[in-house]
């Protein structure tokens, strides 16, 4: 367990590469450290020093006396390993490793960084970095500046972790222009030792902090993350991150349609749905969004009033509602009497609150007074444009008292002001109304609360665990690991996909044309050949698939027309038979299921309807296994595709049910048999709400290896519902 | 002809209300003309004072002996006609009206608003109001600020047009903070004289306003604005506009599908693509683009080069060109010889171009010298982060260097700062370089600066004029007035279709079965029968449609059921017959076209592919009548279904200048018959390529009083493609 005290909260702080030379990295940490005030001891190391700033300079760690909590190193690459050494021996329980020139560089950086991992983790020393900007901690009892780009920002209640300095410099500037105050800062760099989980983990115990924020490229450990993002849900505190790396899709190739579609984007997209990470792709956005959740106010469904003495404010905040998919007011007729009470006849009382050019703060207050009584608002917007009349400190205030008032309803203001600093903002600060540039940003700063707080209020649905036939598809995977094939052939795929409780068409294997004419006999006309060989996955490319036989000609041709494509384009094929078929032609809907092995997270299970739906409009949605029910029915509705199961223009509604299910024990299968890389059932025939789904065509690849990897996730992966 | 020259570059300035008294308009507008330094005389008009502000004060306008250029009124609403009479008098140019309290508060306020009309038009007094918040001109030579609300804002060559007094305070501001100049200000409230494309026609000649911004609700004129728009277009002249009321969609009852899909807001839509106007969403975007733009570049392709200095900047702007639909230039192999020449063996060559935190200013001009002369880059972004290696403002300088001799390759800088006014920004000024807080929005920009410029360049194709059969639709039309029935059967909008050129499926109408059974017999099963007459719109509803009929017995039964329906549920209805016509069972595709009348507008035409795509997904598309071939062609292309239509996974492709044709020859028919209201082709079957569409069904509703208010369109609007 690492204890990143040492990091955020030293009692001493050791700076080795400590100097007074301009424009060096040694020079700004040490002084960032003083001008914060920094509540320890400061110990600068660098033998070419006696003193640095008025510091005994040492030179080296070991000349001090006193404990070192931590020690920032800021030193050359190659002098960085023996540094560490010291620091071992002296006993320092964190670092900060500043210096670059490892991981990030190849190979040979890797080796050294390596080394130094091995060090730390012998000597249980707590390591952040290297190459990094360093930390931060604004805490009254504490103030640690220990970065090297910026000055101490404002204390506030949002946490900002950064893989890259770069942004981690942008957006604390950011912050600070915003009027945004900061908590704990970290900039994680290679992750040698400490990664985004521990400073998470550290954050959520952290009473400073409220909010947190981050900036992602990767994730070390995505099963960890999941763990304590959710951990974090329940000490209800959000968390907004940004991903990037979302250019990088579909760089390899794939055997499957669900293949073809996922990418480890998906796979994080996924991840943080399923424990209730808020996604954002700017940085705009993700501090906008931390802002809005400074209210702490859980806002309890998703309609608003708006108010304000500027129309086309009023009408800009309504069309972003519509944008945003939030609800407009309607008032309580009780309302709309009172507001003719105290507003002026020129006024608009209809949502949005239009109190027009001459109001001055008194109206404001008569408009609030009546607004925070009706029913129907679950969020307040006030939209004031300074004119001759308003004195916005005192609106401020009386915004504040509302607030303070009717703490269960969030307020949101769009004050604007002519001044860089104006004095308005520390009044609204005091009761934690946020305050935006523009109304459209309060309305999507809106839309996340509602939806995160929707998240967290979903009922605790479990995983439900089927009776299913595990035994019979351990076998088939025996049988395939002997035979070191890597795809199942499709009675072997339908074998699972039973064994797992699914249902699929009957079927028989015919070795002769003899076989399939009697096959098709008994099931009865129109059916359907296939192709049967462990050799051959894309049936349709070796014109191994002849459908809508009628008779018994078309069948016997049919028949003579695979074997001998087979026998020209695949001569060295193993054939296990022809697959007879009944041609399926019950009233239903074609949906595709699918899963894809992503290292580090698992399986991502794939959904959506068949056809131009996925092919065209990528109408598809993503959760990783283990699913609860109610990720399974997440992503049925999530796709547009849910509107014609549920009934649509005469078609359906379908078995949607069955769906559910289906996704559920696909589910499980994995969990099971982690060893599956890839899986298409495509398509499934969903048929009539209460008649179920039918498994149509089913392909499953499998990889030995993949067995370890996934075991872990089993064992560790709870959602939080 | 109006002039706003009397408004925005006055000799002489009259203010009716000018005043000393705090919190009024009348004293602001004067100590904001005067701190302007306004570059004429101001005349304050006010019985009450005999001076203000050192300046003598008039009782009455008449009381002034010099001409007047323009008057600025500010007094109550009842005093306003009196003055108006007494500026009119004396022979006063041009009227800012400032006072509130007219159309927008209701028929009082709007009778008063028409007399102050009248005089105005009388008098050929131009006036800008009522209900504004004034006009601003920055140019040195006239340094005028006749508003009430904020100081002079800072020049530039950037011209805001408000229909909103409150977006347009806010809107300056945001300006004001952003670093971005204005050229000219007009706030136009109810445009009671001059409108929004009066003040547009304006600045088209104004030679210090290079782009053109605008706040819309509604455009009194669109006809006339288009014209002005595309003069603009001509002009060089980037109009970018945010239109409200976006929520106000589907409030009307419609007829047809293309009725339910229509409403103002996709009217505006059209008529914004079809004459340039980038159309957004937010203050933040329509200042983002309008800087974008500033750099006056026109970019030449989608290939976008990043240079930084923090690897996570690149990475977020690269994700942002994914987002956007640019691309990353890959570079040459030269240029990748030449960076391993002088950068470090730590950057990263490939774009984006990575030169590591210790970049300095050599570093970022050795790199640029590399990319600027690549061939397979279109555009520049520069992100810097501050280091302690980055002086900002010789990296600036270099930029500009760069920027001077590579100017046909805009640059685009993403240098961040911690200071408020960054001296930096005024280097990159000079160069016309805009420079923005985030990666991402110099990408959206280029991305918006990368389309228009596209549109721009697209060849100038004529609107053909097919040779049709016009007095046969003249003649239908005629006895829909004698019969004054507001749509056609079917059989007659076949007519129609016909006449216009369009292919229809060959059909009969049949009295009584007998005629019924030989024509089947003639058009050979299987068949179709559909009721015909004047008082059924919606023949399913009424069991007025019977398809796939096989054989006589079948169409007996249908036949019977069809009459049987229609006399017990519609006994009062006037049929004319039942329309026989072939089952149509040819491979291809359905679509759908329809038209809508917009008032002011004149016809939506709508575009689609059939079912879902145009049903759920709402994959439509519009643009106004008369189409060039370019909009019908543009119209194809948008959906997400022309995917389909050029041949996607074994459908297609289909015949999409059969589709191309249809919808000029629609265009034709609504400038010829602008009664048309509404009109459904639904579904139009396109077959394959070469073998031309089938309208299956046409449903068409006729007004007559429709036909004046788009007759002028025919005459005034002609694309500027």
């Amino acid at each position: 367990m690492k204890n990143l005290k040492h990091i955020f909260e030293p009692q001493s702080v050791a700076i080795i590469g400590a100097t007074s030379k301009e424009e060096t990295v040694g020079k700004a940490i040490l002084s960032n450290l003083l001008q914060s005030n920094f509540n320890g001891a400061v110990y600068p190391v660098n033998p070419k020093y006696k003193s640095i700033n008025s510091l005994k300079s040492y030179a080296y760690i070991n000349d001090i006396v006193d404990e070192i909590d931590l020690a920032i190193i800021c030193i050359p690459t190659l002098a960085v390993k023996l540094v560490i050494e010291q620091c071992a021996m002296k006993k320092v329980k964190g670092i900060i490793l500043i210096t670059a020139g490892f991981k990030e560089i190849g190979d040979q950086g890797k080796k050294l960084e390596d080394e130094i991992i091995e060090i730390a983790k012998k000597n249980k020393i707590d390591l952040i970095g290297p190459n990094c900007l360093g930390v931060v901690n604004t805490s009254n009892e504490i103030k640690l500046n220990a970065n090297f780009s910026f000055r101490m920002p404002r204390s506030g209640n949002i946490a900002l972790v950064s893989q890259s300095g770069a942004v981690g410099v942008v957006a604390i500037d950011y912050a600070q222009q915003q009027g945004i105050g900061i908590s704990k800062f970290a900039s994680i760099g290679n992750k040698a030792i400490i990664d985004e989980c521990d400073v998470l983990d550290y954050l959520i115990d952290d009473d400073e902090t409220k909010i947190i924020t981050m900036y992602i490229e990767d994730i070390s450990n995505p099963k960890r993350f999941f763990e304590i993002a959710n951990k974090a849900a329940l000490n209800k505190k959000p968390i907004i991150a940004i991903k990037t790396g979302v250019s990088e899709r579909g760089a390899t190739a794939a055997h499957s349609h669900t293949g073809a579609l996922t990418s480890s984007d998906t796979a994080y997209d996924a991840l943080f749905k399923q424990c209730g990470v808020i996604r954002v792709t700017t940085l705009e956005e993700l501090f906008e969004c931390a802002k809005g959740f400074t209210c702490m106010v859980e806002i309890k469904g998703n309609k608003v009033a708006i108010l304000t003495n500027g129309g086309g404010m009023g009408i800009i905040a309504t069309d972003a509602l519509e944008k945003y998919h939030l609800k407009i007011s309607t008032f309580d007729k009780n309302s709309l009497k009172e507001f003719k009470k105290v507003l002026p006849s020129t006024a608009s009382f209809t949502n949005p609150v239009d109190i027009i050019g001459d109001a001055d703060v008194e109206r404001f207050s008569d408009a609030l007074e009546i607004i925070v009584k009706d029913k129907n608002v679950d969020a307040i917007i006030v939209s004031v444009t300074p004119t001759i009349k308003t004195d916005m400190n005192a609106i401020a205030t009386i915004l504040c008292k509302y607030a303070k008032e009717n703490s269960k309803i969030p307020f949101l203001a769009n004050l604007l002001s002519f001044e860089a600093e104006p004095t308005f903002i520390k009044i609204l600060e005091k009761e934690n109304i946020p305050n935006f540039d523009f109304p459209e940003i309060n309305v999507r700063v809106l839309a996340v609360m509602v939806n995160y707080y929707n998240w967290k209020k979903l009922p605790q649905l479990k995983t439900p665990i089927f009776k299913v036939d595990k035994d019979l598809v351990e076998t088939i995977f025996t049988k395939l690991k002997k035979e070191k094939r890597d795809y199942l052939t499709e009675p072997e795929s339908y074998a699972v996909v039973k064994a797992y409780g699914m249902k699929s068409l009957e079927y028989s294997i015919a070795k002769t044309v003899e076989q399939a004419l009697v096959s098709a006999k008994k099931i009865g006309y129109p059916i359907v050949l296939k192709i049967v060989s462990p050799d051959i996955m894309h049936k349709i490319d070796v014109v191994g698939v002849k459908i809508d036989l009628n008779n018994d000609d078309e069948l016997k041709k049919a028949f003579a027309e695979i074997t001998d494509s087979i026998k020209s384009k695949r001569p060295k094929a193993d054939v296990h038979g022809i697959l007879v078929q009944k041609m399926f032609m019950q009233k239903g809907i074609e949906i595709i299921v699918g899963i894809k092995f992503i290292k580090g997270f698992g399986h991502l299970i794939m959904f959506g309807l068949g056809g131009t739906f996925v092919e065209l409009f990528k109408d598809v949605s993503f959760r990783l296994a283990p699913l609860s029910k109610q990720d399974a029915m997440d992503m049925i509705t999530e796709t547009k595709g849910y509107k014609i199961l549920n009934g649509f223009r005469g078609q359906g509604p379908y078995d949607i049910e069955a769906i559910t299910d289906c996704l559920l024990r696909v589910s499980q299968l994995v969990i099971d048999f982690p060893m599956i890389k890839e899986m298409d059932m495509n398509p499934i025939k969903v048929l009539e709400v209460g008649k179920g789904a039918l498994v149509m065509d089913a392909k499953l690849v499998w990889e030995e290896q993949a067995t370890e990897k996934t075991k872990i996730k089993t064992e560790t992966m709870v959602s939080a519902h």
